[in-house]
């Protein structure tokens, strides 16, 4: 064993590390031979000095190797994973996953429960009377069998290290490193071994990569490291400026991917679902073009085979899988308080940052990780950007559980929406990055 | 009480922490509120972003305010202290504190043990049957009355936080930064309220700072900061190539400082101690000028006044002072063993890096902190650089417990010593650096 101090200075004096040195680290690091505190200087260091790409897939793999990988041996259609980074009104990995199943590709997917200011799939799941997003190795793999498409969330066993390392980071000012952020998506992705993997990274004010810039940074970074550690990756970077879709906050999510499901719901949320459907129809083989996948997709839409995925998806997991036809059996807020226009005119920009809080506090996110959510709070958008509102008119409707913790919000929600006189629509995708 | 993470961000974004943000940063580690892993992540952003003057300043005064100040009230003579940032075979504190009181200056030292290669005075002190560094605050002001002049070691209660943050540093690999070095040095130097300070900033193979621009930028980041802290300071690079003197080893070198006091002893070590002493006498305004100061220091050596301080000074320590007379009273190594010359020429140099080493092997420092010091071991050095040896004689003596230890350290030793045509001397002092 190295001196865990020797893994220190090589990176605090701008080194390299071996692949052999980083699994010293990770395992010793599990194993209790480093401190907390010597892997926090570590990570320190490694966040202002970087690590180059050899580091990265090294200590990716480091991580993955922490922890068990599924084979999902008895699956037998190319599997191909989604990630996003994370955004306010992102429920999109719900609908996505059952309507790409419907085209014959399974989406062994795990997911993660919100985080700040943004909403997690887990969370949204879990607000489907029974649905039990932990499910043993051999019940995922039944899932993914039946219904070509399983959420669950990271078990113990999934890479530990990057758990401990997480939470770690969370609380060492250690989150912003391109590099760390690389490698603690990736080693989950790896462990349920997919064939292919389609990122959707987010930019703007609502992502935790503010600008378009740092967005692609990362996107570039996670395509090239999964890319050296054998899986196959596109990535999107996209716009998170604005909310997406109409809705924030659990149950209020579930209803919207439903309704795309059924071939309604507002049309950013549909569109992202078959830009990203269609990449991992590419990834998987099933067809030689986006367009051929998107007609694909939009088939499974109109047949409503992507719904009836779904409800078996749902049933897999324990969940009561009428909500389909009757959304009304997913809890709702008791408390529905109109948010009015404060001036007629065009609808210019929803700062999803702001959004995202309101959201939090309404008891739809946690302040700390013990808090339960809320799954009936949030906010249901009246209106798109660029559209027309009148004076009084509700721009939106702020759900929670009591009349106070929604007028401790009014004004901070009005004063995420910005009315003028016109508005520029920034495009949905921003950027493809693949390979 | 602000977010430890956000103290971290700051740094870490290479901002300057606030005087109340660094005291908040070292009151809360001391209390428990910032923890190991989150103050070693600031240890290594600042390692890597650096410090700015105020905020050295203001690190150091929360580091000394973290703990008790030494009023030293009854001492009527101004105060003047010295500190060496280690080398081989530095005995000069030995003789330095009692010949300075011998000229009517009080010297309180607050001193430390060995680190790494380097000896340690309270180690050399040590040797002297019966001292005992560890004297209550009473005491040392006792001492420093009769005396003039008392080397303790540091207290519980004297900068708690660097005694802390000194031993994490160790461990988390943010050691070498100069501003956190600073912060270390001058909390305990300032606790003992003195007038003045002289600090002996070693360069060479021998010291923690390799080469003299490293030293230098060290040296002037001291005196800047003591300054600012309101503490009179001048700094001598001085040079640490070879061993200082002749001997390396506690009691050895505790020998050859009485020697010095006796008014003899190597020309180097009885050099370096009236060249640190006058800039003492001048910071204590007993002499207008350095060459006034170095003559009162002689004269204190012929009339044997410091050597008798140096009595007084054992004897309030608990030890046996009859070693000024006697010095065979101090403990000697069992084995003695000659390492001969190779060959005959021109001594061109001896590696004090590699000497340290060997004396630490050989019994006279620690290779773990719960090690304890053989007190006769260490190195007689037969020649100083720039002497002619003759092929058979000998170069120096190893002295340990064990014969098994000394043969061990032959090769090495014996590779440390340089054999020439020709000689440079460097310089012995290599800069004075004084506001």
């Amino acid at each position: 064993m190295t001196n865990p101090v020797e893994l220190i200075l090589k990176k605090r004096d701008g080194g390299r590390l071996s692949k052999g040195e980083l699994e010293e680290l990770v395992q010793g690091y599990l194993a209790g031979r480093v401190a907390e505190y010597q892997m926090s200087a570590w990570l320190m260091a490694a966040l202002l000095r970087g690590l180059d790409d050899g580091e990265t897939v090294a200590l990716t793999q480091a991580m993955l190797k922490s922890g068990r990988t599924l084979a999902l041996r008895s699956v037998r259609a190319p599997k191909i994973d989604k990630h996003s980074t994370g955004g306010v009104g992102d429920k999109v990995s719900l609908c996505l996953a059952p309507l790409v199943a419907a085209c014959d590709v399974a989406v062994p997917m795990i997911a993660g429960r919100g985080l700040g200011h943004t909403g997690g799939t887990l969370d949204k799941l879990e607000a489907i009377p029974g649905y039990r997003v932990r499910l043993d190795a051999a019940s995922f793999e039944r899932v993914l069998r039946t219904a070509g498409a399983s959420i669950i969330g990271q078990s113990k066993d999934i890479a530990p290290a990057d758990r401990r390392l997480y939470a770690l980071r969370d609380v060492t000012g250690t989150v912003e490193s391109v590099p760390l952020i690389v490698a603690s998506i990736l080693s989950k992705k790896l462990a349920t071994g997919s064939d292919g993997l389609v990122l959707d990274v987010k930019a703007g004010r609502g992502a935790f990569m503010g600008t378009p810039a740092r967005a692609r940074e990362l996107a570039r970074a996670l395509v090239r490291t999964a890319r050296n550690a054998g899986l196959e990756t596109t990535a999107l970077v996209t716009d998170m400026s604005a909310p997406l879709g109409r809705t924030i906050g659990n149950a209020l999510e579930t209803r919207e991917a439903i309704d795309v499901l059924r071939g309604e719901g507002p049309s950013d949320t549909r569109e992202l679902t078959l830009v990203l459907g269609a990449e991992m129809l590419v990834l998987a083989g099933r067809v030689r073009s986006r367009a051929a996948g998107r007609a694909l997709l939009e088939r499974a839409l109109a047949s409503g085979a992507g719904l009836e995925r779904f409800a078996r998806m749902v049933r897999g997991h324990g969940g009561d899988a009428r909500v389909v036809e009757k959304t009304e059996l997913l809890p709702r807020a008791r408390v529905r308080v109109p948010l009015p226009a404060p001036r007629s005119g065009i609808l210019a920009g929803i700062d999803a940052w702001e959004l995202g809080w309101v959201s939090v506090a309404l008891g739809a996110g946690r302040m700390r990780a013990e808090d339960t959510v809320d799954p009936g709070a949030g906010i249901e958008l009246c209106h798109a950007v660029g559209e027309r509102v009148t004076r009084g008119e509700p721009l939106a409707f702020l759900c929670a559980s009591k009349r106070s913790l929604v007028e401790h919000e009014l004004a901070r929600a009005a004063a995420a929406f910005r009315i003028g006189s016109r508005a520029t629509h920034p495009r949905l995708v921003l950027e493809r990055i693949n390979g």
